[in-house]
């Protein structure tokens, strides 16, 4: 038996607590794995007087960073705080120090990940980051070590536990969406500040890292056209179930062109209609959702939990176990696309392809309809069905707005961006309408192989 | 650049072919992955003269196994045929001669485990076997790294294709088991003799290589209870449907009793309802699917093609890099699983409480219901609901066998067998019944975590 690992953890919110809970109350069966024992030799926070009821000596709690790196028994650090500052220059001092370092940042990642591989590199360290993604679901290494056979051809993915939540509850309690934000803040189950979740932002960051690894090229996660859930209300998610769908925040990234003229990658986060029974539409509460196609493997589609605190440390421990056996070493030497010569990602004006579910606002009188499907139609757009429900207390009261609701065949961004702008022009139209992608395909057909 | 790694494929069958063909025709994407040139320097086959169209010279094809085990210059093996024999030879010749081995042979596994992993660690050698279970879907990596730091509680799959299409062509064509069979067959999709599919045979050797994986010991594949899906019958499908139910063939395994007095390991293969709307239930023709609870991070699902040339492919090249790049040396080292001396797993004599779903043919006349329920009654065993349909055709001919289907409430093993051997005593049934485990917790409930 070999001796110890000493790792130091930075942080100890939800996540850093979990993960020292996981390494101490399950440290039998971790050494099984690691081959040798691991032991949190010391644990840095802002609050140390502060009582977590951790099983963990207050001797090891100290607030100042360099009590970790400054310390030469310890060879792995678990960066478990959020946002960008003091993490990066934390992440810095790890590494510099010459530490591993396990994360779960993702925010850090996405905006500052090229420079800190780059550092890591230099001083022959490994930065794991399986949590940074999708909490519990072992995504970062499907795409990075088991499927590395594979030329990933897309990936669509529920990444963001909160939002995910919030449409899942506001569909079962038939509740809008403030109420049920107020009640996830209640339970502690989103951030006080929830814009991060509920805007797309941590859903872009996270896609700009699987993106990265499945498509070898650098995403700047600030020029993918993100879309939140705040315009989401329960009118919607009731017509979108009455067609047969529910509405998912989907994070959306795939290759366009072919081998001889490759375009750039296609990448969205926006809300989306996923059909009812699809995996994606069945993916409820804080569970994340991954769907990718390799050119090998066809269709893969993975389910778990995407946030909370021992999901996230099972990603976390199991990180730091890959680093002390010298796994993480390895995938972080030989994956080329971690480099940061790794060319950066041609994104935006990829014209998609799909059906769209729109809602628009219209007075409630004759001829509306056939006005707005002329307009679609001249835009080489045709409507696939559509839902008109009389206006809700005063049926006949001419000059009242209602939704209409259309869904539409498959058809280009462009048409539906102009046929969009052309409604809105309109005179019958009040307000400002919704335009929805709709993703059909999230079943495989049955049965067989994609390259057969 | 690193030299190139030469390796030698045993066996040109579909998924000899394959590795092949994504070795040849990915060779610059499965480079950058392992850090240095893949080339099949050899392959070796029976029938060295049929044409497969492979992108490989004839030359460095051969019909003998030391070909590969006596050139030095070739550093891993991939050992692609199927059967105990000659595949055990061939495996063991291998690794004397100092071969890393990547293999799909379940059987061989499941049989001769122990002493291969044995001999692997007594040469330095590693085996890696991820196409072994659930072909493309890296289950075998996500028990033995990415989940490292859980332990998993349970375990179910559907593990065999073969099957799982034959169940979802019957249900969707109203077809009987002999017609899917015979269109399986005839589309090459099931074997010349499917028997070790569809006698659950190939289902249980998956499940007892995953067991040995999750729960550390060794099980005897052979010990495990088996009933294959030979016996289900098209009016059980669609009875099974009226209920709300499906027909898998599912893979359990789970553990029982607690740390302080840990009980044998539940372990099973056999057809079973599941809930429509849950992943096991909506896993269709040729996928796999596998779900498990970890104590940390809570019940993960993976859904993927678990058969065909290019998934079981893209597993077998994962393994051959990670053999090339180091990783699969380290796993199979550090994973004590795998050790010769991991104890042999109680397993059997589990007393399961479950739902059941019972068919019996019975006479069809009044009274009948009563008395079974009756029967069931005095075991303890409740009726959740239960469908008799009228005789087809002659609807009050007495004495006509009818199938009375019932739904149980959660009933013990050993209560049901008794009631069912009370049955089939009863002068109102006629033949034999059938029972079926009716699993309902497929779809997890949100949300949470299992651990907060």
């Amino acid at each position: 038996m070999q001796d110890a690992v000493r790792v130091g953890v930075v942080g100890l919110g939800t996540v850093g607590s979990g993960a020292v809970r996981l390494l101490v109350e399950s440290s039998e069966h971790i050494e099984r794995h690691a081959g040798r024992p691991i032991v949190v030799a010391r644990a840095v926070c802002r609050d140390v007087a502060r009582d977590r009821g951790l099983p963990l000596s207050r001797d090891c709690i100290s607030s100042d960073i360099r009590d970790i790196a400054g310390d030469p028994s310890i060879s792995v650090a678990a960066l478990l705080v959020g946002g960008l500052e003091p993490a990066r220059s934390m992440m810095v001092a790890l590494l510099e120090s010459g530490k591993d370092v396990v994360t779960a940042n993702k925010a850090l990642l996405a905006e500052h990940g090229p420079e800190l591989f780059d550092l890591a590199r230099r001083r022959g360290r490994s930065i794991a980051f399986e949590a940074a993604v999708a909490g519990g679901i072992p995504i970062v290494a499907a795409i990075s070590e088991c499927l590395a056979a594979n030329r990933i051809e897309s990936i669509r993915g529920i990444l963001n536990g909160t939002s995910n939540f919030i449409l899942s509850r506001m569909e079962e309690d038939s509740a809008d969406y403030g109420e049920v934000l107020a009640l996830a803040q209640e339970k502690g189950f989103a951030e006080a500040d929830p814009a991060m979740d509920v805007d797309g932002t941590d859903a872009t960051q996270k896609l700009a890292i699987l993106a990265h690894l499945a498509f070898g090229a650098w995403v700047p996660w600030g020029e993918i056209p993100r879309t939140g859930i705040e315009g989401i209300d329960l009118g919607l998610i009731t017509c979108a179930r009455e067609l047969g769908y529910r509405i998912r925040l989907v994070a959306v990234a795939a290759r366009t062109g072919d081998d001889a003229a490759p375009g750039p990658l296609a990448l969205r986060v926006s809300p989306a209609l996923v059909r009812l029974g699809t995996p994606l539409a069945e993916t409820r509460g804080a569970y994340n959702a991954v769907s990718l196609v390799g050119d090998a493997v066809g269709r893969m589609f993975f389910h778990g939990l995407g946030a909370g605190q021992m999901p996230t440390a099972s990603a976390v421990v199991a990180d730091i176990i890959d680093t002390v056996v010298g796994r993480a070493a390895i995938t972080f030497r030989t994956t080329g696309v971690l480099d940061v010569d790794s060319p950066a990602a041609r994104i935006g004006g990829v014209e998609t392809h799909e059906r769209r579910f729109l809602r628009i606002p219209v007075v409630d009188r004759p001829g509306v309809l056939a006005e707005i499907a002329g307009i679609l139609g001249q835009h080489g757009i045709s409507i696939a069905s559509f839902i008109q429900h009389e206006a809700a207390g005063n049926g006949d009261a001419a000059g009242a707005a209602v939704p209409l609701i259309i869904m539409t065949h498959h058809c280009g961004s462009n048409a539906m961006a102009q046929a969009l702008a052309a409604i809105e022009r309109s005179a019958t139209v009040r307000g400002t309408g919704v335009c929805l992608p709709v993703l059909d395909d999230g079943q495989p057909a049955s049965p067989g192989s994609p390259r057969a």
